[in-house]
């Protein structure tokens, strides 16, 4: 029997919003975890859903094994190792490494050598630290605390690296070249490549080593202090997409702002990771959220879900989003590799607010497919932080309009309406709510994984394809190669 | 009856990728339009399914209609008018607009008054010339033709005007302001903001009114000469996600690459729109492409489709495509306003290649759901423009390792394939090849339309959402000014 059997019972007692919203649903679907205000009364769920949802995380031990998160565990079956993400931005572990990152930031901001700071990486390399970095980026200048700036290099198209060198000086650029393993073929060619422009600009190589830095795992192929003027290492047990709060992007982050707003950052994702240890669900935004997102996926099959945030700083959390969720729940077998039988992580993907609503929202209001969407509401603007209500009013007439629908004589002009939705609201994108919302994505995820009895914390999916790419390039016999050779002639 | 059952009757032949894929579909499985070439030879399809689909498409009359597009028709029946953007970039009709355009730029060029353009204009007004203007950008720099750079500001969030304007400088700016009906919120709130940050720094407002340039329909809210130093007009019947090739899109590319590179962008594109009116799907790439798109979507009910282009110029390509094809097929009634009983527009989603390899692509090769994927790759870089075979290796590998899949015995690592994909590849990306991909991918989409019965040129499923905007900040009563007074308090 499926483990969801007890949940899909009580979905035979459906909800209709257009009908069912009410004044008791504004008043009492909320739930508050530190900076986050969670309103759920547009979710497809009533009270005996909710209560069945709190059985059914209570009878699957969710809250003991994420408290297992805060210390040495090894929740990462595949790989027969820890997942400390958690662990080392917590306060004990913190002092081991984010004490350095600090003194080398202070440093470099006293020497007023650089203006830039490019960093190297793809995945969780980039994502998660471009997502923090322009989430935080005007809320720095509106305080006077902008000391650097930051591009990110990733991709193996070599114009990308190409167009952002041209933009900066690279005599006042320090490189942050950040590699779990060391051996990311973007990383290491984009370092070459952009370690070959620096010669070509008549930079001294012996002088622009001292300006590469490293971030990577204690032994890694890139754990040679010879080539790079710094190194800073993370714990093996850090996934990529978990690792914005570590110094991959605490690094980056820190040059660019300064180490306070960072420790801000760190405080307010182990504020939600304190908070996301209380088991009853209406006190635990990430892991109703959570619910919920099982519910809409794997009870009432809805196959995608948006993420909107209503707010121009957050425009690259979406793709940080987007990783997060798909890499850590797109799985198939259990943990210990038993097939399964009902959906897991649904495809995530998103834009700003109100762009969207110019965009894909004809599909979310009137598709064939229903489409739950998360809107990410900031109440005050960042540089010019007084309440925005029209941008409020957007999205509320967004929620609105997905769930209560329209009747009209006009078929091309009825919207169905019932279609679900679920809000998170910050009254304000500083450091620490950023540090919370991202705290909030992470452990929404990792419930979730949880929940669905698989390994949130691997990525076997994705080996295969670097394998073909290197029976490619190693021209060995097959369709990759065939393929290959028909395209390049 | 669904018309839909002639193919449900072939799709209970279905094909395995892992065993079928074959010399003969290495080598057949290729079609040309111009400068795209397009292989289906990991689609789920087979011979007999393509003979299905040309019966399909030429019982549905989809040619005919679509050549009434390059005259005056009535193809938008819900608002009785045109659909015109092709007509009008085709050549007898794009003599009544593009030389002024072009002259407009030469002059501008020559005065040397200004070095920036900032574009306010949200949706088809944004995505469309933002994806071209990135897309053309490093071709430019290569070719040493960059007169000037450009600027987008879209959302109502204030921070996105403010962030910009602080960036540029306003006395050495022009400012296009897109709207075609005259009375988007976003775009006329964005005017006011930016003026009232120009008179802030003390720019003259006489002067200041000169340097705005207005794109709209003649008569719209916003054709006011008298407010504007220039004007420029669109046909009523160019909807907004397919104003790329309209002064929509090319007074901002004009400005920042000459007129020259703007004209062959718009013969790239009436190139497409040649190729497109051949009866013989195998010899036409757009209607193939919808066709397989339906075959996807209805017929085999996969409910996403992803779009990764391997090329960096392409970066803001994926959120182009997401609004033309969400809101032009995300529709649940036929164009004559009938229920219709399956699938439309699946959801649309996509980002960068290769850095979506190292995000989402899990879900692809492991998740629940099938996500069929379109690859585009550009054989050759634009700053460096020799070929890139180790970019080209990365998107056949990961074509490959989706189709073939793994077996392993760790069933964590295993892979099932059999997870479609096609590909369109580019040689080089110039003005004319982008002009040609744009053009692909609208005359798929409105080909997609025309197959499902729907109109693809209306979007009456974003009205609801702005007429509750209105009803909130009009303080009216009901829920959504209920939700609005308990977050605002």
């Amino acid at each position: 029997m499926s483990p969801f059997g007890p949940l899909s019972a009580v979905a035979s007692h459906p909800i209709h919003l257009p009908t069912a919203l009410s004044t008791d649903r504004l008043d009492r679907y909320w739930a508050t975890s530190g900076p986050l205000r969670y309103w759920y009364g547009t979710a497809l769920v009533t009270d005996p859903i909710l209560a069945a949802l709190q059985t059914f995380a209570d009878q699957h031990n969710i809250i003991p094994t994420f408290l297992s998160l805060f210390g040495d565990n090894r929740l990462n079956t595949t790989e027969n190792r820890a997942a400390s993400h958690i662990w080392f931005r917590n306060n004990n572990r913190r002092n081991e490494w984010f004490p350095q990152v600090a003194e080398f930031c202070a440093q470099i901001h006293q020497s007023q050598a650089y203006d830039t700071v490019i960093q190297i990486g793809i995945g969780g390399s980039e994502l998660g630290p471009r997502a923090a970095y322009h989430a935080i980026k005007r809320w720095a200048i509106k305080n006077g605390q902008v000391h650097m700036k930051a591009k990110f290099i990733a991709n193996l198209d070599s114009d990308d690296a190409r167009l952002i060198v041209s933009k900066v000086d690279l005599r006042r650029t320090l490189i942050i070249v950040v590699s779990k393993s060391g051996g990311t073929l973007e990383t290491t060619e984009n370092l070459t490549l952009v370690s070959d422009l620096a010669i070509e600009q008549g930079i001294d190589p012996a002088q622009f080593r001292k300006q590469l830095i490293v971030v990577t795992t204690q032994g890694s192929k890139l754990d040679l202090s010879d080539q790079f003027g710094h190194s800073f290492y993370l714990d093996e047990g850090i996934g990529g997409r978990f690792s914005v709060t570590s110094a991959v992007g605490a690094l980056v982050l820190g040059l660019c702002f300064g180490a306070e707003p960072v420790s801000a950052f760190l405080d307010g994702a182990c504020d939600i990771d304190a908070l996301s240890q209380d088991p009853n669900i209406l006190n635990n935004i990430p892991l109703l959220s959570a619910l919920l997102g099982v519910w809409d996926r794997t009870i009432l099959g809805f196959p995608t879900r948006a993420v909107i945030p209503y707010c121009e700083g957050l425009r690259f959390l979406p793709a940080h989003l987007q990783q997060l969720e798909c890499e850590s729940c797109g799985k198939q077998v259990t943990s210990e590799g038993l097939p399964i039988d009902y959906s897991t992580s649904p495809m995530v993907f998103g834009h700003t607010g109100t762009q969207a609503q110019h965009s894909f929202f004809q599909n979310l209001h009137q598709g064939t497919d229903t489409i739950p969407v998360e809107f990410v509401g900031v109440l005050r603007g960042q540089l010019d932080d007084t309440v925005q209500p029209d941008l409020v009013a957007s999205w509320v007439g967004q929620i609105s309009a997905l769930a209560l629908g329209r009747h009209h004589d006009d078929s091309r002009k009825h919207c169905p309406g019932n279609r679900p939705s679920t809000l998170i609201i910050l009254e304000t994108l500083t450091p620490h709510s950023l540090g919370s919302l991202v705290a909030y994505y992470e452990n929404r995820t990792i419930f979730q994984g949880l929940l669905w009895g698989i390994n949130p914390f691997d990525q076997e999916g994705v080996e295969l394809g670097k394998l073909l790419y290197q029976q490619v390039r190693a021209g060995e016999s097959g369709f990759p190669a065939d393929l290959f050779s028909r395209i390049i002639g």
